[in-house]
């Protein structure tokens, strides 16, 4: 049950919000194992002065970020991590986004951490 | 210091948030021993196509989800958790809501991670 | 890599969303040793009962509550945490904020958990 929060341009938004849900969705199923209808993902546009970052961090050249959070249960080793983050970018850059354009953090939570639509043993 | 994050459709937001935050609340008082006015709430009215799901993950009939993140304090056990999870959805559930359209996640942080208004020790 | 979320009243965003970016990142380069460009914010201007909150609680005299979350790499020590707080209060309180208005929450993760524009090993 990965949770996906996207915080981007109002005009990215508006012209790829469905592509992108659809690429990171795949990027989970095919790099980390995730069935393709365990799918929950917000996107929050964000208006001018909203995204503030320093274009030039670790010699980076972003124009244009887009934040992507995932909330999802500590269960993956390190490298099919870095596996997920790769396949995500890769298929942002297939759909236009430029890949230094991109920020993803990770936070992790347990399996006791979710309730999604029904109580456990009942 | 329980801190809620509610990302939810316009509509319901709009009719129902008051009610919403006074059962959330409620449901940490009741099953997780929170005083009363230890209440921070964030809505999040969302607007089409900003809450992506797939109604049917795990053989459940989501319509028009809600989903709550909660970021507390790691104190609680597994079944004390689930039992605020399941208050909270019976809350909801008697206002309204179908309990198939409540997506909750919870993050633990620590004591120490928290800022309350004032410098503790001053 | 820290990620600053702060969700606070329209107004107060549309009067000082710049110098509160300003000295918010300031605070972690004098009291976290982060490096000033390695700035990356979220701003999410509320609007009338978005933010949701007691007065009361603590003893604490809230009016208009802005709601700081910090996500960044386990990493420092619980008194550098508190210091970093007490240095982004002190700096908000210089530009009008009232301390009281102050809610700071931090969670954590690894570095693994991490993409910031480039693939690392690539």
């Amino acid at each position: 049950m990965p949770l996906v929060q996207v915080d981007l341009p109002r005009a990215l938004f508006d012209q790829k919000a469905v592509e992108i849900g659809r690429e990171l969705q795949a990027a989970f199923v095919e790099a980390a194992c995730v069935p393709p209808n365990d799918k929950f993902q917000i996107f929050r546009p964000r208006d001018a002065g909203e995204i503030v970052f320093d274009p030039t961090y670790d010699e980076v050249d972003r124009r244009d970020l887009m934040i992507i959070q995932i909330l999802m249960v500590h269960h993956y080793p390190v490298d099919q991590k870095r596996a997920l983050y790769a396949n995500m970018v890769n298929r942002l850059v297939e759909i236009g986004i430029r890949k230094e354009d991109i920020l993803i953090a990770v936070t992790e939570n347990g399996f006791e951490d979710w309730y999604a639509g029904q109580l456990y043993g009942k």
